[in-house]
């Protein structure tokens, strides 16, 4: 799908290397080998063509603008309904305008998205599987049907608020508190490290019922009273995506806001699954564009008349982290199968979100050694 | 397939934990997870219950033998007829007695029998992919009808002769020379570090044809005047298979023993390559041995009144070893599949033989420090 | 000398941990243990006097500016000169209004910078090792006078060119040359990647001269014809500090220009080797601020009712890192004194700054995420 | 000191290496760099006298036996008696026969032992630091004249019982009780992985009383009723030190049995602590000889028509070792200088202790590496 220049560092080199493992050809005798374990062959043609206009539209769109959004923070209000008009947004979902699409094409949009920039594969995530999902699994149908067309579409922009001041890693500690009132709810409480909170539309707000002290979600519409979504300035990572915070302040709803079916944590939990099953995708995609940029640079970048890809501790640099995207992928496709099979545990998603934002984290950087005080410019990285 | 009793870290300890990646439940609400990402479910019936009766000889068979190998390094005659009687031996092969599986099938035993220890998988590896390989593909009819029925019975037992002991990681610098002299071939030079040369009845030995320069293979059968094959003893690795040296003192053999399929450091790279790609599956094997042993003995071992296995630094080093048994697996099960299709690029195998073997060795290394001083006893590794 | 609160990590337990050699005392029963070696009793009290001043001075005046630096990426003219009132610039050079302390002391000085940024101690890296050392080494005696007082005061600012766009890890490959004309020397080439270069007075700038083809520095002031120094904007590392390149369009400076006492690649190297061994100190500094902030964010954040800091997890990181601190700095130390001795040979300052570097870079890393989400906001970082 | 010829890797490549760190000159321009850090001019005459002669001793008497050692499981009968004639058993203790020399000189001795084999060096940590010590902390002036000079001299073998079968990291669980009884006390229980044992003439036996269930130290005689000391048979490491257990039943030791002055936990911890930093010496010296041993082989295996020390993999796992190495000696010798004034915390024994383990495991097996398939005959191990 991509154009990959053939590497070939024995030819590079003029000899043979001790590190065999490294003379990879891109274009073996009788196939022709475009990622390692030939991935692409596990796909459908469905999934192939999505992937194919994701990334075309990643490339065309978000790339240009990615080196300006990092540098002003600014949000880009045509991203969301760009993709939707490709059908990228909640693209698991059967009808409300959904794409409907297997979880695999999920993955791949997501890995296109994130080869651009995580921060635009944040707002998507957002968008899709804490937005969408949330609303398709326990909303009515009357929200569904107010909601999702235009989530879908990116008209709306959604906002998913779980993460407490003092309480990240442990939501079930949350303060936030949602009280029955005559004619509906009060939300009261606050909420940190919100994406998309200073420009969403729609809320899906989860508090803790005091009737029952079970978490519930409930829908919050921009400009609702005693609703603020404040941003975070300066941040120093996904910066070309808007964070905030979320202010309840004896917010009222209608009984109409709550998600019916959302009882416990387990439903805010089913949420994030389908987000870090995403995830897992998206970062291999980030890891896979740091691939590429150091290979090439790599081998057009000389230093004591040699290119940089001549020497082992380059090579080696590359390989590993060749291998690692290779096996994350694969795992993350073997994963998806699972789910659309209905042979999905938790647990598996734990592992290949862990495995693969570990990986990516861990081998970027060591790429972007490679690139040496060149890594310093932004233009590069 | 295997005995996986339950892993509920969040009851054992009686609270959650943060490091919530590790609270694997072993059997979900709809589906039982054996393995991480299901990896059974890709397999035909007939590769399972191949590795079903695998799984059932190496337990019964080897497991028991296998310390007092360890301490004595005396070679177990009785192994490889075990394995020709079940088929074992050569199994991708097509006719000539051999079973003709897929190419998984064979990684699938390698598994099975690496579980128990790498000697054993390295005595059969020489004798499938090294030995068995090449008659197969390089040699005659004769010569497949004489050696491979025999081979694959374990009557035979075979050896493959190509590194010297100035000549390891570069096998096209080789020392030992065929020349054609009347009526035959005398071959000349040594070899260093061949499995199963103390006890094998026929070597596939390489070497320097002096007419063009080629490497090609010989078949070379124990007793011929000139060849020698003595043991190394006190080994600290393999214990249980046996390594020796071969000496080649002007061994004078017929035209018939040469393999006339062979020409070029290409040939026996493809016997490499066979056995590469067993050896990623047979470390895995012996990787999930490895954890099996620690997560079960941090189950049961408790210490400041609590399992080992409550403890985060030990949670991690299991989490970490067990997803790279899952990403290793699936990536040998593609590469197998794609060699089965014909898919195959050698580059593949590189990678795969390259991940599996390091997480194998780094990841064993880590659970053993579970195991604490116990681990120095040999009845524990 | 500085505040270090006690960390007992038995007593936030409520238990004792199988992790014991992270229960460190800050405090044990007979002696106060402020660093684990207890490195300060190395050191004289003229040192210690001087890290004390270096500490108030950054803590004060560098620390409340550095997050609007790192915003802005604008340079703060009083930096500079503040050091050199307190003589830090230049410190180890005897005369010319330098102080004329130990090599320890510089190191501590360098520390001391760093704790606060990197781009601070690149700044000073460069004013005292890159530009007042060549002079002081390479320099007559005219030009030792003009100079140094006044960088030592800071009244003066220097850049160093050496590196070009084409030629970093390999500077005897660099393309600029002096020509020597009537009257003096013309310069011709560019520099890429120059420290301080948009703001500097005076430039040390390395040509090969074309009559001998060694390289020499040259003593380049600011506004002199065809000079050019153009700012790098939007880096994503050392905001704090200008960079930018340095154009050399037929440069002609006098025959006073000429460093004379420096031939070969061996005079910059002199320059980055004082250099590289203060950065050994420095990043030591900067790795020991990451760990206060870790270790007190770890000791006052709870989650699931537990402070962040009784997590196995998290003692293991904060230990690593304490450990290497300990470690980096003891070598730093016994560096500097073999070079107060004459005893050093420049293979020990390549091994302790590609340590120091490497494990501050690793363990930084590893201490951010003891931040969670919160190392997102540059507040934090 | 040693024999260190020199590593001059830029000629043997014959071109400069971009990885420049790695150019280490063994002896520089003006002084003899035969450690890194010049660790050798921060000893004392003394010091030096006392490591060379513990050398030589080393050199000469351990090492040619330590492969049969190995081999055989067989226990050194002459190893204590002549480095006891040496001085070099419970070398810090003044009087009773004992060196009183420096506890550096004492660190110096244990990396002369273990840079022969960890074993040797782990049956004289128990003489000196498990049961020399002490007797002389904690036992009466009877005991220390009974038992001090003979086990100075070699003529009785000690061994220290504090570990149990199943309370390892956690002694404070221990089930071994002291009942005071008419006239002596009654020790009941069994201690696990104890070295020395089987051959022990005294044991340091560390049991709970019952009178106030304090743990204290009794001296207990080979051959006393109720006491029996198997061996464990077939370690897979430490093979040429002895271990094995210690049944106590009912066993009758009169009041002189006691150390008086020993009285909870503290008590063995401080025999473990001055045990621990003298290992964090000895396993310096068996990673230098792991070093010493895998880069001379680099120096002198050709393959590809070069030194493997000319291949950029071989130099960095060389550089990294180096660099650990002498981080860990300096790191030692500071808590030993500590230790002499005073000034020690047991956190810093910790420390050195836990790093210079794990360093020293993780680089020797790196180092292993660079001997390939060798790697596996015990001649080179």
């Amino acid at each position: 799908m991509f154009d990959s220049p053939r590497l070939n560092l024995l030819s590079l080199t003029g000899r043979s290397s001790t590190l065999w493992f490294l003379t990879f050809e891109w274009v073996s005798l009788t196939v022709v080998v475009q990622d390692p374990f030939n991935l692409e062959s596990l796909l459908t043609d469905e999934e192939r063509a999505i992937q194919q206009t994701a990334h075309e539209f990643c490339q065309e769109n978000l790339m240009p603008n990615v080196l300006e959004g990092w540098r002003t923070e600014k949000f880009n209000h045509d991203i969301l309904p760009g993709m939707g008009k490709l059908g990228l947004l909640g693209p698991t979902i059967k009808g409300y305008g959904c794409a409907g699409v297997s979880h695999v094409a999920y993955g791949l949009i997501a890995r296109e998205i994130e080869r651009v920039d995580s921060g635009y594969r944040s707002t998507t995530s957002v968008q899709s599987s804490l937005v969408m999902h949330p609303i398709y699994e326990f909303g009515t149908e009357a929200q569904k049907e107010k909601y999702l067309p235009r989530l879908a579409k990116g008209e709306l922009i959604g906002a998913f608020g779980l993460t407490e001041p003092n309480h990240g890693s442990d939501p079930a500690s949350m303060k936030t508190t949602a009280e029955d009132v005559d004619g509906g709810y009060i939300l009261r409480g606050s909420k940190a490290w919100i994406s998309n909170s200073p420009v969403a539309d729609v809320f899906v707000i989860w508090a803790k019922c005091k009737w029952d002290n079970k978490i519930r979600g409930f829908l919050v519409e921009k400009g609702t009273k005693g609703l603020s979504a404040p941003p975070v300035k300066h941040k120093v990572a996904l910066r070309v995506s808007l964070t905030g915070s979320v202010g309840l302040e004896d917010v009222r709803v209608s009984h109409d806001a709550l998600l019916p079916g959302s009882k416990g944590l387990g439903s805010p939990f089913s949420c994030l699954n389908s987000a870090r099953y995403g995830i897992s995708w998206g970062v291999m995609g980030a890891l896979e564009d740091c691939f590429y940029r150091a290979r090439q640079y790599a081998l057009e970048r000389h230093q004591f008349d040699r290119p940089l890809a001549s020497f082992q501790l380059v090579q080696k640099k590359l390989a590993d982290a060749h291998t690692e995207i290779a096996l994350g992928l694969l795992a993350s496709l073997q994963v998806g199968r699972l789910k659309e099979q209905g042979q999905l545990a938790p647990e598996m998603i734990s592992m290949i979100k862990k495995n693969n934002c570990g990986k990516a984290l861990q081998h970027s950087r060591i790429l972007l050694d490679i690139l040496g005080g060149n890594a310093a410019a932004d233009e590069y990285v």
